[in-house]
């Protein structure tokens, strides 16, 4: 289904007048900021949506009675980010996963997500699952295995993610590796990194030039005891044997309790070694709740060290790195905790564009520990919702998305066209 | 030194335009609600001010340079909490620990407090520490110890205590014990149990007929293998089998990480056991760190459930619990850091009052989660700090607390009068 | 398949003469202990093996490749756990899960299953997931939904399993609830709470004269913000409110990082309300990780303590608690995985049944720390696996267990009558 | 004062029937190994101990009760490591600490600390207390710190701790930042890295040829916001930076909970970057507790990787990485305490030694997890103790170092000579 942009536009006119008077307010109390200059930043600015995050998951337990009208397809799924991208003009790349997905007509996928709006951000390979026909288990391991034979098919998978993203026009290849050992001795630590750094040697050969490889670390899961890229300076250490072109890609709930994850972002940004972003929240793992839920002062504070360190470095907010969300949607319809996880990352990145980096600068020179938490509070505490709304309005989508959704009645039209019973693939 | 009345009044004219087009904003907004009452209730909530908080705080690495004017006496605290109290008026009450404060004369000091509208909170025992001149070592613990002599001491003091704060007024006692062990097999944790139970029931039968006992837990630390008061279970234990003047105090930063502080509240309110709080905020353990600079989000939904919990019991906001900051200022200016602390207090209130009860309790209901979540994030995202400030202007205190204490250049005068080398007794 | 008593005792010949050398130390070592007694204990303790654990087991990302040979019948379950009984004398009880079991000829298999000298111990209910068929799904909870018809159908299904039980000569039911919230704002906690007590209560209501009732708690999984039985605190509540054969269940991967399990084990041991124990390790949340192989010493440490408390009670080691393990298999052979497990834990309460009582209360009661600790680490330290042997040699099992297994070649065999890709069902 | 040989000698012939049979029952049990080649590692394996660790110490509350006999000078420092190495042999170094000893005559020193048979090990600096008399202080941060004097203050200190290391003849300066923030905002992590790193260069760059700089991290304490070098991947970006001179440090209680220490070691070594360690064991945080206290098998799995991985790199295991103690002694008698832990590593380090080597490489190839738990478990499970008690007796040292020492009545003696009231200078 599509939603049309009458459609839009009648739902954003009954809600004109509130949304005027909340950014009218907004002008007024930041006269002294530019923020033509922020709203155009946030309608640049776009979160892709993983393939896999459109239908209901689940845990080890399994996954309770699903949504309904889930995607059934690649194109259903490229159908549902237009759906996202219509509702809130920031959703404007589709993240795919192989095997999950199998695109077998790069072109017409290309013009399809194009009538839609929307181009193919980085592709996703899967050695953390076994593949029913494959030749070997990933069980012990994919780049890491000690067997040669295990190790170089998933040398090839990843190849041949490549090699479809190429014909997507994607530039980026994520690598997530599941690898490490449930059990102390399972593993020689020493072996698995160097056979999972010559494994990846190989895929990074295969890298076309103008495309990056994202390592992304996690600390622990599906494996109990280690991972073989369990965290930051592992993940580092790869990226910079590899060369240029390899990058760490941070996801918000692959850490250790109460790990200080803007201090690793800025540490990473300073290395120019920072690739991109999952979105998502936690409060004990990788929990995969919709971003922002739980800890949204630390959202903000990630984006606070993004702005300050791309700024820094003089890159360009919206592309110079990969921006996604990585979560699972176990007990809300999956478009709205999409479209919730999307509100919460632009409130943050809102909120970090309007600090006052002179003032904080000043602060921080002067030990003032007080008025730098003041300032960053201040702009926490601002309602910036409007111009998020505004960046919405002007990019032609709806002032309030889940207000809309709901309105038109979105889900219970996917379950008439598609069914009640239908699955996504994913988790 | 004081802060004159006209001089709140002069700082707040220069703000007050500012703040009417924020309050006006704020009833145009929230038109729906009944804002006069919300704001009686934010005149009315007073939070108890640490004694001991009030000088520059340290580690077991020690303290760093001291802020300077730091209070030397027991009355210059009290004219310390008098001039936070001046500021925001939401400091009405001070919490004394004995024996870093020995109250010699308890007429004069209830006469001096009154004079600055304030009165005494719960008092505080310390078994932590020994003291010069005792006749025993708390080294192996107090009340929970293996000699009974030792307990009977500490018993004791907790006694001598009550005694102060009845002759001050007070009306609770706050019993924090570091009682534990740092090793396996140094406790029997059965027999320290019953020691414990047994020496609180010895104080808790010297308690006046209108006094509350507050069992406060914490997890670690000085104790670093066990505590033998070490959650809210454990707590709960002690306070149910205690009696009904017993409840369980709940300080933000006595728990293991991850734990989920609001179900604790809830649950506490919904057994009639819980007695009070004291706030700060931590990242990785009884950091002590000002209120709301961590985890702001989760302050909020602490007095969301406060707020609901203690409306479903018809209890009193303001009065039927104990509420109190506890923490420690080893960077930042004491004074500016309470009232930093005490602003982010009102602020997770005022969210929490505002939340639209019915609307969640409809969707909790119809299991609408992405709805429930909508209503809590609404009010945490609204900027409602222009009702903390109006709640400040009726009480005659300072719109912007912070901004007049460094107008007034207070720190620079306190310096000047009580010099820069002063060292307020706490830690 | 049978492993025939001839098989194990020329196995044990053959390993005879390092036995005894071994055994013979231990009796010169030890000699003003009087092993007898504790080689009788070890004869008497029996494990719990769950039906589930009897595959290979997985993670929300899938499970890898099996094992083979896994049982495909409750049938074949039972065969299993006789194999295990039959090598380590210690496992002779199996624990039914309902629906993953289903035992339709009550006689038939109490007559199967004593033909391998095991016994029926605790019986699983699981709202944990929907059953086809199901007329309501647990996706918000079971017995604390917020729709009394889904409440009804859970309790329904816990009574279902009582009556299986009882045909099958069981006499405890296992709660183990994963109801909870994954968001702020999803749960009234208070609400939750009553909604479950209320359930807990009919299916009590239910319980035969002599039966237990064993309330589980979990602080994370597959929920991740809130668990509605989360802590020992909150189980203890519900047992207390419940009755008196009403107890908590303490399962090792159930709590929040750095919890001090022992203290808790001792704690309600004081309170009568220890029910029984799932074991497995774990190094980051609910591993279930082979007992023993991560944190060896606690282990010991929790043995440590209940033997202390029960003894304390007079209560009868091998009876008056229940006794089971549950772990997930993802990398080792099912059934190996579980010898390990019953060793590591027969291991720790060798150790602990040596500990020097009398000197440990001496250390205790003169605070001599430094003894308590070389008293706890000498009996650690000792490697005692002789006499868990030697118990295993009187019950006429295999010296070594895991040695006899590779020996016959069991896998080998299970695979050839059942099959390759046999899938066993459970987790 | 002075343990006499002949003291020695008698204490261990009264041992001798016991240690005999125990050591004759491992040769026996052993006789594939070359116990001889074992034996001669542990006796030339030494582990310094810290000036600081040998009074009582506290917490942030403050310190109970000393134990008496505190050493109250540089010279009784010695004589009570001097103590430790006479009774275990194995504690043949001492590490000093800049300013809590001030080394007037380094010859003097030297000679003093030869007749303990005793060389100097690593230097540490302090820049995370103020030193009376500074011109300023390290509040915000030493070698961070936005003020340029500041950071000269720090460099000069470093430098002066490394030249007072070169009369003692030492050879490495372990560098423990404390650095870092207590709240967001109040630093800046690029430039707080960029400060320090530059401060680090210039204190590296007055190092000595042969010499080492240990650059420690820890996650957080006495900052509870941020640390400076805050983790393994900041202290090797650090380390690779500047220059092959330049190591990283672990102490064992300075990572975020859950953290797989052993396998970062691995990697360390892997890079060639891994200098030393400091030992110490925790449930918590940085508890500084006896090593080998809490988690006696990941001491075990970190030895095992140590040996694994300096023997891959043809290391010298006595004199290639540094190895120290690092506890605080809070409810133990320091000389006890440190006894303990010694030989807690000792046996580790026995244990280590002892693996199966070759048969748990081809359980690694096999993926034999089970097995490679086995062979791991063996070594852990078998009480080896006998075998660093015979490496004591060839140096000459106590059967039983705690044994001998409370024989002598050491602690009565100290407190004899030198006082009840006198306090080590330290934490």
């Amino acid at each position: 289904m599509n939603i049309e942009q009458n459609q839009i536009e009648k739902y954003n006119d009954s809600l004109s007048t509130s949304h005027q008077r909340k950014l009218n307010f907004l002008k007024e109390e930041w006269s002294h900021v530019d923020l033509e200059s922020i709203i155009q930043k946030l309608v640049d600015f776009q979160i892709a949506i993983p393939s896999w995050a459109l239908g209901t998951g689940g845990t080890r337990f399994g996954r309770f009675a699903i949504t309904g009208g889930e995607p059934r397809t690649i194109e259903e799924k490229i159908e549902d980010v237009g759906l996202l991208h219509a509702l809130n003009g920031a959703s404007g790349a589709i993240s795919l996963h192989i095997p999950w997905d199998i695109p077998t007509n790069a072109e017409a996928l290309k013009s399809l997500a194009s009538s839609y709006g929307l181009t193919f951000d980085a592709m996703n390979s899967n050695t953390f699952q076994d593949q029913a026909g494959s030749a070997h288990s990933y069980k012990f391991g994919s780049l890491q295995n000690v067997n040669k034979a295990i190790r170089k098919q998933a040398i090839e998978h990843n190849i041949e993610v490549i090699k479809q993203g190429v014909a997507l026009g994607s530039n980026a290849l994520t690598v997530w590796l599941a690898d490490g050992s449930c059990f102390p001795g399972q593993l020689n630590f020493r072996k698995a990194f160097e056979n999972t750094l010559e494994s990846l040697q190989e895929i990074y050969s295969a890298l076309p030039e103008d495309w990056k490889m994202f390592v992304e670390y996690k600390a622990f899961e599906p494996n109990f005891y280690s991972t073989t890229v369990g965290d930051w300076g592992q993940s580092l250490l790869y990226a910079s044997k590899l060369g240029k072109k390899a990058y760490t890609l941070v996801d918000l709930g692959h850490h250790l309790p109460n790990a200080n994850i803007e201090q690793i972002v800025a540490l990473l940004l300073m290395e120019g070694k920072l690739g991109g972003f999952h979105f998502n929240d936690s409060k004990y793992g990788d929990d995969d709740l919709t971003a922002g839920s739980i800890k949204p002062y630390q959202l903000f504070l990630i984006f606070n060290e993004l702005v300050e360190g791309m700024d820094a470095k003089g890159m360009n907010h919206a592309k110079d790195l990969g921006w996604m969300i990585d979560a699972s949607h176990n007990v809300k319809d999956p478009l709205e905790d999409l479209l919730q996880s999307v509100e919460a990352i632009m409130i943050a990145y809102t909120q970090a564009l309007l600090v006052d980096r002179k003032a904080l600068n000043a602060a921080q020179d002067n030990n003032d520990v007080a008025s730098a938490q003041e300032i960053l509070q201040n702009t926490f505490r601002s309602d910036l919702r409007a111009l998020v709304a505004e960046a919405r309005l002007r990019a032609g989508a709806s002032l309030s998305p889940i207000g809309l959704y709901r309105e038109l009645n979105v889900r219970q039209n996917l379950v008439k066209y598609r069914g009640l019973g239908t699955v996504a693939t994913g988790l």
